[in-house]
């Protein structure tokens, strides 16, 4: 397997996910500032030109960190960082999918159509009017999952996992970019 | 197990996920027209106040439609409806995430904000100035879904899969309300 990795909170969360399951593998970096990312030569790896892709060893390449990172898992379960039974898998994914909508990616469309608008507007269809609207609603949606975390130390209860990772990476660039 | 249900196009995609697999259990309805599923009853259940919620056999709750068919999938395994092999799943979880995030999202948080903010205004953060923006990038990117099914049947090549029930339930639910 490869990793076509670059700057961003993404591929930060696949960095994290293998450093905490021990694995590595070859990375070729992409250069996202300067849009290689929406060129033919990742486009052919990932016709979406987002980041990262991972490369297959069977040459084919799959996209999307949640894919990317289950994959990772299937291929080597220990230690599990979604689960390793189907109820902690389950708990995980219920965790992980509300952060990713709620607020990943209010923090992530917020940050596209507000302050990197200038990039973006050129790549993708942007909504300047509804940054500051959606950057509101992950705020509702931490100060809500703020509650949900009495007694909890991860979002899993005791155990750390993906879920978390999505969220750290998520908020640690929304408190850089405002 | 048990199915907590309701209108809407998200209890539809567990519903036919359930059918495609002849997976048969009790089901209970909630009135989500009148907002019992943010009412303690349901808040119980799911927190996050949304439909639906499965029951597990130990008795815990387990919401959000990509974690609950993951987990119908893990109980059941044929017919596959996610995948039958780790290349399987991941191709399926990729069109899962692309579907979701860029499309149906799109879709519902327009609904909410749009035509429905009368209703939902009360039930959760809303942003009417984004609605018709949001749509248009749902819009834009099912044009750019388009061009990647030339060739293909389903958003997996030859199989149907989670990912065209996720697409299908919520397009057909965005062409009812506009």
């Amino acid at each position: 397997m490869k990793l076509y990795d670059s700057v961003g909170p993404n591929p930060r969360i696949v960095r994290m996910f293998m450093a905490e399951k021990g694995i590595e593998m070859p990375k070729q970096w992409v250069d996202l500032r300067a849009g290689e990312n929406r060129e033919p030569p990742h486009l052919l790896r990932n016709p979406h030109g987002q980041m990262p892709t991972l490369e297959l060893d069977d040459g084919s390449y799959l996209s999307e960190i949640i894919a990317i990172c289950e994959y990772l898992e299937e291929k080597q379960p220990k230690p599990a960082m979604i689960g390793s039974t189907a109820e902690e898998r389950a708990e995980c994914r219920m965790w992980t999918r509300r952060v990713d909508l709620n607020i990943c990616e209010h923090i992530a469309n917020g940050y596209w159509f507000g302050v990197a608008l200038e990039r973006f507007q050129t790549r993708i269809t942007c909504v300047p009017e509804a940054s500051e609207g959606l950057k509101k609603i992950a705020v509702n949606r931490l100060e809500w999952l703020n509650g949900q975390m009495a007694g909890k130390d991860y979002l899993c209860g005791a155990r750390f996992s993906l879920a978390d990772m999505l969220l750290y990476c998520w908020l640690d660039f929304g408190a850089t970019v405002g």
